[in-house]
C-alpha cells in the first residue's frame, strides 16, 4: 500500500468521525443519520443498545439514537489504523467510549456515508478484566500474618460458593460455551457457577460417537484467552478438545460443578433472584444467583421422532446422541434416518467397520467438500495463510461481526456458486446416485443455514463418495413404521435393520427452559436461534439477529448462550459484559427487545 | 524510525552480509574472520559447530570455519526485518540455511566489522516441526476401513512404547525441563519417554513449601507452544504452574511416566543405546533408548551439611526441600540455616504465621529487590511494556542469547549499581541489620551469578524487612554442632530451636550421574554448570557456555537438560534438534566439544 493510496481514505474517514462526533455530541440523532446511505445498517452490540441489534438507514439510526444517546454519550472516535479503499468501499477500525466503557468497532463507507457501521462495549470503564497490566501479582510481597495461598484461596472459594455465599450468575451447561462464559466472567469478578451433568469437562465431546472431529477448523475454533498451539490439528478430534476443555476449565480456575443435575429453577421476582435446585454428589443444594444462563446447547436435546413399531423393533435403536461408534456393528445391517452431518458421519464409519448401511433421506440437503469450504469459504479469515497475513483471530471475528445479517447471503451466493463450479463433477455423482442436494433456499449456502436453522448440511469429509458410488445405499423418503426386523418406507420399500440410529436432530433451544423452568417461560420466551429469513424452519418476520441468544430475553434474568466455538468465543465477551453491568447496578436499558412470533 | 536513519544500517549489513557469504561460499575462513572485530564474539547453538560454542577474535573464527565450513556449507544469508544503528553499534536480524538446516541469528556491527554474532540452527530440512504449516490434519478424510481414531492411537502408543517399542529418547525428570523438552521433540516425532518419581506432573512444585511462588516473572517463564494466558499471575504460585505443567503434559501427548523411578543406567557402546532400569508400578522395566537425558534440576540433590549432634537434636529437622511451611511452627522456636531465597521464604512465612525464628547467615549474600529487578534487570526485556512494544517472548529470547558471556557482566554491572543507588536506603537498612552483602565478585549482580554458580542470593518480595527490622533475628558464623534443644555456633553462641531447617542448597549436578550411572561416568563428565569465569564457586579456564548443558558432554548420548524457565524454554530447542539429528542419522561432527577441568 502507497502513501498516495491511503491518505484519500484517511481523509476520508476522518472528516465522516468528526461530523459523526458532532452531531453525537449535539445529541442530534438526525443529523447523525443523515451521515448512513439509505440501504446502510448499524449492528450494535451492546454499546449503545445493551442488546444485539442492527437497525437499518437513516431511520432506524434515528430512532435508536434517540432512545440511546443521551445516556450512552458516545465520544472519543478514532481510528486505530489506517483506513483503505478498495472497489468504491472505504474500511476503518474504529475506536470511541461511552459514559460507562470503551468500545471499538468497523465502519465501511460508500460515496462518503457509512454503509456498515459495527459498535461493540468492550469494556465496563473501573471493571476491566484482570489481564495484561491488570493481571494479578501472584505473590504478594510484604509480610502479612493474614496471608493465604493461592491454593488455599482457591480451595476457600470452592469450598464456600454455592454454600455459604451466593453466584451472581449460573450457568446450566459445561460445555465449551458454558466454559468459555465462564472464564470471560471470572476475568470480570463476577462469583459465578457452571452445572454440569457429566464427570469431567470435555464429556459432552467425550461422549458422542468415536471418529467424531470437528468440521470447523483450529483457526476458527480457539476459546478465549488460551488459543490451541500451533501444533493443534485443524480438524480436532473428539477426545482431544474433551482434554483442552478440562484442562482449560482447571487453569482458568472455574468453579465447574460436575456430575451435577440441574432439576428446577423457578425467578423470585421479589427477591430479583432466581431459585435454582441442583443435585450435587447425591445431595439437593439450592443456589439463588441473580442471572441464569442456559448453556445447554443447540445439539443438547436429541430429538426422535415417534414412528409406528418402535416398540416392536428386535433390534438395536438409539439417537445419534446415543451412538457410541461402529466398532460392535461389523456385519449388521445399519439403516441410519437422516442426512446431515451425524448420519454421514455415522454411516461412513459403519461401512468402514464392514456393516451394510442405508441412509434414508427424508428431505434434500446441503453438501459442501470440507477442503473447498476450508479454501474459499473461510481461507480468507481463518486459516494458516490468514494468520500469516495478519489477520489475527480478533480481527478475523470482527471483520465476520461487521457484516450485516441483512445483506450476509449476498456474500455467500458468489462463494458456494465457486464452490458449485469447482466441485461440479462432486454435485453431478452424488445427484446420479440419486442425493437430493440443496443450497439453501437462496443458494447461499452453508453458513446462511446455521445462522437461519441450525441444521440441514453435511461438511464432506469423504462419506459423500461412499454414497455416490453406492458403497453407502441411499434410500429417498418418510419412513412409515419399524417391524421387528426393519425398517418400512411410505412407498412400501421394506429395510432389513439391526440397527437403527436416529440422525434426526434436536429439538427446540427453548424446550431447555421449558424443562428446567416452565412451559410458560419458554413460551414467554419464544423461539431461540435463526434471524427471521422467512426461510425453511426460520420464519420471519425479520429479526436481524440471532433470536435470544447472548441478549436479554423476555424474561428477566434469563439468557442463553451457545453456538460454534467461533459464536461461543465472540459472543460470550458481549454476554458477559451485560451479566457484569448488572452485578454492578450500571443502568442497562435495552433498546429493541425483541418481540415474539414463535413459540419455538 | 525515520528512512534516513534506517538505510545506511541497511546498506551496513547487507555489505557485511555479501562479503561474509562471499567468503563462506569460498571456503576461505581467513577471509570471513577478517570481517569480525580483534574482541568479537561468535556464539553459535549447534548451527556451525552441533555444539553450544563462543569463538572469539579472527583466530577463533578462523579455527572453528576450519573445522566446520565445508560440511555446514552456509549461504542464503538475509536480514529478516530492517536493521538499525544505535550509539555506535547497528543490529540486523538475519537467517540463512546449512547443508542440512535453516538457521536464524542476531548480527551487531561496529565500523563495519562484526562485534557480535549469534547463529543458531532452527530446523533440518526434511524434518520440520509438526507446527503450523505442518499441523496434523486431525481428521483424516475419506474412507479407510483401517482407521484409527486419535484416542485410539494415542492410547496404543502408550500401551506400546517402552514395552513393545523402544524410545529413541528417555528423558529422567519430569519438571518442566523434561516436560519442555519432550513437547519438542514430540514435534519432531522422536519417540521419547519422561521417567518422573512423582505422582503427576507439576509435583516437584506442588511438593516444596506452601508459600512458594515463582521469583521470575510471568513473560520470562513461558513454556514452548503455550503461553501463559494474559490473566496468568505475574510471580506464578507454586501449586498454579503445577496444574499448568500437568495440563502442558496432557495437552501435549507427552508419553510421561509418573511414579515411575529410575534405577540405574549403562551405556552399552557395542549396541550404541543406554540400558535404563526404572520401577513403575511395582515393576522393573528396562528402556533401551540410543539417548539419554538427565533434566533432574539444578535444585533435584538436596545438600544437607553434616553437624555433630544432628544425632542427638530433639526438635524437627529438615532440608528446605522437604519443608511443608510455617502452618505446624505456630509458637515455635526456628533456628534456619542459610541466607539465600529459600531461606528467606522460609524465614518469613514463619515469622508471619507467629513462630520465633532466627537465619543463620554463613556467608554474605545478594539481595535484590524483586521491583528493581523487575524495573531495572528484565524490563527491557520480559515485562506488558516489552510485550506492547514488540519485543515477543522468542525476540526477547534471542537478543539475550546473543551477548556473549565473556562480556555479559559489563552489560550487567551498570545495572545493578543503578539499583544499589535506586534501593540505598533498604541496602542501608540490611546492613545496620548486620546482614552481610555482596553483588557478586566483580558487582555484576544476580543473573551473573546465576549463570556462574546457581546459587547465592535472594529476590526479596518482604523478608529483607523482616530481617532489617529484626522480626526474623540475624545470626552470622558457622554452626558448630546441634544440642538436644537447640544450635551453637562456632563462637559459642546459643540458638534454642525446635525446628532446624538445612537451606543449604543443593549438590552438583553430575551427582545425578554418579547416583544412575556410575562415579566413573560422573567424573568422566566433570562439573554441569558454571561459565569458568574463576569467581566464587565458579573455577576457571573460561569456557565460555555452562558446562555441560544443552550439549555434547564427555559420555556419549548423555545429556543435562535445565536450568530456569526461561533457559529450558530456549536451549530445548537446540538440544531436540541435536538429539533428532542423531536420531536421523545425520553426520554431527562437534567442534569444540569441552575439556574437563573440575569433577564437581
Amino acid at each position: 500500500m502507497t502513501d498516495t493510496a491511503v491518505e484519500p481514505a484517511t481523509t476520508e474517514v476522518e472528516q465522516w468521525l468528526s461530523r459523526f462526533e458532532e452531531a453525537l455530541a449535539a445529541g442530534d440523532s438526525a443529523a447523525a443519520a443523515e451521515l448512513f446511505l439509505d440501504d446502510s445498517y448499524w449492528r450494535d452490540l451492546v454499546a449503545f443498545t445493551w442488546n444485539f441489534k442492527t437497525v437499518e438507514g437513516p431511520a432506524g439510526v434515528k430512532d435508536m439514537l434517540d432512545h440511546a444517546l443521551a445516556h450512552t454519550r458516545p465520544r472519543g472516535w478514532a481510528t486505530i489504523e489506517p483506513p483503505a479503499t478498495a472497489e468504491g468501499v472505504t474500511e476503518a477500525w474504529i475506536a470511541f467510549e461511552t459514559e460507562i466503557g470503551r468500545g471499538a468497532g468497523h465502519l465501511r463507507l460508500k460515496d462518503g456515508k457509512a454503509w456498515t457501521l459495527l459498535t461493540t462495549l468492550d469494556e465496563l470503564k473501573g471493571h476491566e478484566q484482570t489481564t495484561g497490566p491488570g493481571r494479578p501479582m501472584g505473590a504478594e510481597h510484604g509480610a502479612n500474618p493474614e496471608r493465604q495461598t493461592w491454593l488455599e484461596q482457591r480451595e476457600r472459594e470452592a469450598k464456600e460458593l454455592g454454600y455459604e455465599t451466593q453466584p451472581e450468575v449460573v450457568i446450566v451447561g459445561g460445555g465449551q460455551g458454558g466454559i468459555g462464559l465462564a472464564a470471560r466472567l471470572r476475568q470480570l469478578r463476577v462469583p459465578t457457577i457452571v452445572v454440569e451433568r457429566n464427570e469431567r469437562p470435555g464429556d459432552s465431546w467425550r461422549k458422542r460417537y468415536k471418529g467424531l472431529c470437528l468440521h470447523d477448523p483450529v483457526w476458527y475454533d480457539h476459546m478465549p484467552y488460551i488459543k490451541f498451539p500451533e501444533n493443534w490439528p485443524v480438524f480436532s478430534p473428539k477426545d482431544k478438545i474433551g482434554d483442552w476443555l478440562e484442562m482449560y476449565t482447571r487453569v482458568m480456575e472455574l468453579n465447574y460443578w460436575s456430575s451435577t443435575e440441574a432439576k428446577s429453577a423457578r425467578y423470585d421476582e421479589a427477591a430479583g433472584e432466581w431459585v435454582v435446585v441442583v443435585e450435587r454428589e447425591g445431595a439437593e443444594i439450592t443456589l439463588r444467583p441473580k442471572q441464569l444462563v442456559l448453556a445447554t446447547g443447540m445439539s443438547g436435546r436429541p430429538y426422535t421422532p415417534e414412528i409406528p413399531g418402535q416398540d416392536v423393533f428386535k433390534g438395536e435403536q438409539h439417537h445419534s446422541a446415543q451412538h457410541p461408534g461402529a466398532d460392535a456393528y461389523a456385519g449388521k445391517t445399519a439403516v441410519v434416518i437422516g442426512s446431515n452431518n451425524s448420519s454421514h458421519d455415522i454411516c461412513a464409519a459403519l461401512w468402514e467397520a464392514g456393516a451394510d448401511v442405508t441412509m434414508v433421506q427424508r428431505s434434500s440437503t446441503h453438501i459442501v467438500r470440507s477442503d473447498s469450504l476450508m479454501d474459499v469459504g473461510l481461507g480468507a479469515l481463518y486459516s494458516e495463510e490468514a494468520v500469516a497475513a495478519g489477520v489475527t483471530t480478533e480481527k478475523a471475528d470482527t471483520i465476520f461481526a461487521s457484516l450485516p445479517y441483512r445483506i450476509m447471503h449476498e456474500f455467500q451466493i458468489p462463494l458456494y456458486n465457486e464452490m458449485r463450479e469447482r466441485d461440479a463433477d462432486f454435485y453431478d455423482r452424488l445427484e446420479q446416485a440419486g442425493f437430493e442436494l440443496d443450497f439453501g433456499d437462496d443458494d447461499s449456502g452453508l453458513f446462511m443455514k446455521y445462522l437461519r436453522r441450525g441444521s440441514g448440511y453435511y461438511i464432506d469429509v469423504g462419506a459423500s463418495d461412499l454414497v455416490a458410488d453406492g458403497s453407502i445405499k441411499l434410500q429417498r423418503g418418510i419412513v412409515e413404521r419399524l417391524t421387528e426386523h426393519g425398517v418400512v418406507m411410505e412407498d412400501g420399500t421394506e429395510l432389513p435393520a439391526d440397527l437403527v440410529v436416529y440422525a434426526t436432530g434436536y429439538g427446540p433451544m427453548n424446550g431447555w427452559a421449558a424443562e428446567l423452568i416452565s412451559q410458560d417461560v419458554a413460551d414467554k420466551v419464544g423461539k431461540v436461534w435463526g434471524l427471521g429469513s422467512d426461510t425453511r424452519k426460520d420464519p420471519g418476520p425479520w429479526e436481524g439477529e440471532q433470536r435470544n441468544m447472548w441478549k436479554p430475553t423476555r424474561q428477566e434474568a434469563l439468557w442463553f448462550h451457545g453456538g460454534n466455538l467461533h459464536q461461543s468465543r465472540y459472543y460470550s465477551l458481549y454476554l458477559a459484559l451485560q451479566l457484569k453491568a448488572r452485578s454492578e447496578g450500571i443502568d442497562t436499558p435495552v433498546y429493541g427487545l425483541q418481540e415474539v412470533h414463535h413459540l419455538s
